[in-house]
């Protein structure tokens, strides 16, 4: 993070018409955005939500409400501007970009075998890498993929300690016999690699997915580029997790969009020692909460550049 | 509320391109809008933050860290379009109408009478009806004045039960000394009031101000024109908490935009039954919260109006 612009940003912050911290967390956004940027007047000109998607193969096993012909249905709405996310990058001003991964070959079964090869999970991170190209300025990435918060859940389990009922959620919506077969399903998965889990990139090889692999390295590109990320929820965060595993520092230039309803990411976000932003009951992916998130940075970083300062304003200071 | 319009939006939802409830409060969002606007297909096309401004007596008891100067210098500041408000309305396009009330005409000093006059108060809240002429579909009533989080805590006191300290904050940025000044001064007006506070019109009157009744007024009049009200923060809630004293009917229509730093103001909205849609730290007023809560609101309108449904997407469904 950039000091300079950091010290900056709070000199102007003070002279600013308002109480000093009466925009709580506003100040804190506008703070973030100039530490990471390097700019002691923060931009947010070219804010951008990188969706990743893929398939995995546990989905015949039978963990997801959903079949998974459903991830290219979805796809194609997102290219026709029907989903949830082309609506609120609609509503706030920012770009949306889908990273297709290889859909018609989906993970393997990781109850069974590494869901991909060293070279597939290594080539995927360096894709994702392009999700920052073009002078983005602000990135939240975001994913879609049926079965995907199995792969996140076994990745937390790895990471954190089983057994998977203690990180899973119903997803897109599974019944009580569905969570039970899910919660079954990431358990023998979590016996079958156990003793080569100490790794995070070997867990990500392992009980990842495509669209995993390729935000952890729409998010290393970032923090290289000084571009700020605002993370998603659950799947989101399962790449952000395993940078943290890595080095905490890793993920240091990101800000938590907000808490999923789904699973333990609130226990998740603790862990990582990120404060969501939002708290709206959400659990759709898509990259939709980080996106909403934008909304409130864009209107932080408006108060920060736009406001008149106590001089400008010919408004007395505190006990003035 | 509309009860037609409430269902046409459930089954609408439905049909949504997402898994059922995976929006989480932002379908909530959308039910709202349906049934108090009474339209099956809500809309927002002109949101409004009104913002109403009073000056209060008790200022020369010592209760704010600011001169009584800086509520008529922040109007000047509004109409110049340097505040935190004016900034938040235009990074989401919502109007700003400012409600002046009577500024060179103080409140009365509420420890040695009441604050207002009986056709002060009710001419104030009269007036205050006129924020939702001019065909405006969404509401959020602010406020504007040094001293009047003495006048919101004295009236949570009154309303609920002292001593002062249990419902204060230090307002605008008052040390610990000020604190306890501003405790002993709401306590006494409390004493001085005894045996007067059972209504809560008469509460306005002794303990409010101006812009307390000016946005009972306001959340009143759109009550009775179908306008769905966003509730700002501590002194915003004091008009709401009046309001709900009175029936609490008189607030059905209305949703939390956040919850303030100041004060009690978490435990007032439970008082007041209301969840806050955002949990930032603010403690600004001008409608500030909720104000950035209209960005959610947007943003959810967004979703429900502008996605595709399973069908017209060809994306399959739930345990399709």
């Amino acid at each position: 993070p950039c000091r300079d612009s950091l010290d900056a940003v709070r000199r102007r912050d003070a002279e600013l018409t308002k109480p000093p911290g009466s925009l709580g967390r506003l100040e804190e956004i506008a703070e973030w955005l100039a530490a990471w940027q390097g700019r002691a007047e923060p931009k947010i000109e070219r804010p951008l939500v990188a969706v990743f998607a893929g398939n995995h193969g546990v989905t015949a096993k039978g963990v997801s409400a959903f079949p998974a012909a459903v991830t290219r249905q979805m796809l194609d709405n997102f290219t026709a501007g029907g989903a949830a996310i082309n609506q609120i990058c609609k509503a706030h001003g920012i770009g949306l970009k889908v990273f297709e991964l290889a859909l018609e070959h989906p993970t393997r079964d990781f109850t069974e075998a590494p869901a991909m090869e060293e070279r597939e999970a290594a080539g995927t991170l360096v894709y994702g890498m392009e999700a920052v190209d073009g002078g983005i300025d602000l990135l939240a990435p975001g994913e879609m993929g049926i079965g995907n918060t199995s792969a996140a859940a076994a990745i937390y389990a790895a990471l954190y300690g089983g057994p998977a009922a203690r990180w899973t959620g119903r997803g897109t919506g599974l019944d009580d016999e569905g969570l039970a077969r899910k919660n079954a399903v990431i358990d023998a998965a979590l016996a079958f690699h156990a003793g080569h889990l100490s790794d995070p990139l070997e867990i990500l090889r392992r009980l990842g997915g495509r669209e995993i692999a390729g935000m952890m390295g729409a998010m290393l590109a970032a923090r290289r580029n000084r571009v700020p990320v605002l993370l998603d929820g659950y799947v989101a965060c399962a790449a952000a997790a395993l940078l943290h595993a890595m080095s905490p520092d890793a993920i240091a230039h990101c800000l938590a969009g907000h808490v999923s309803a789904e699973g333990a990411h609130r226990d998740v976000l603790e862990r990582l020692g990120k404060k969501p932003l939002l708290d709206l009951g959400m659990r759709l992916g898509e990259g939709s909460g980080a996106a909403l998130a934008i909304g409130l940075v864009k209107a932080a970083l408006a108060c920060h550049s736009g406001m008149a300062t106590f001089a400008s304003a010919g408004v007395s200071g505190k006990d003035g």
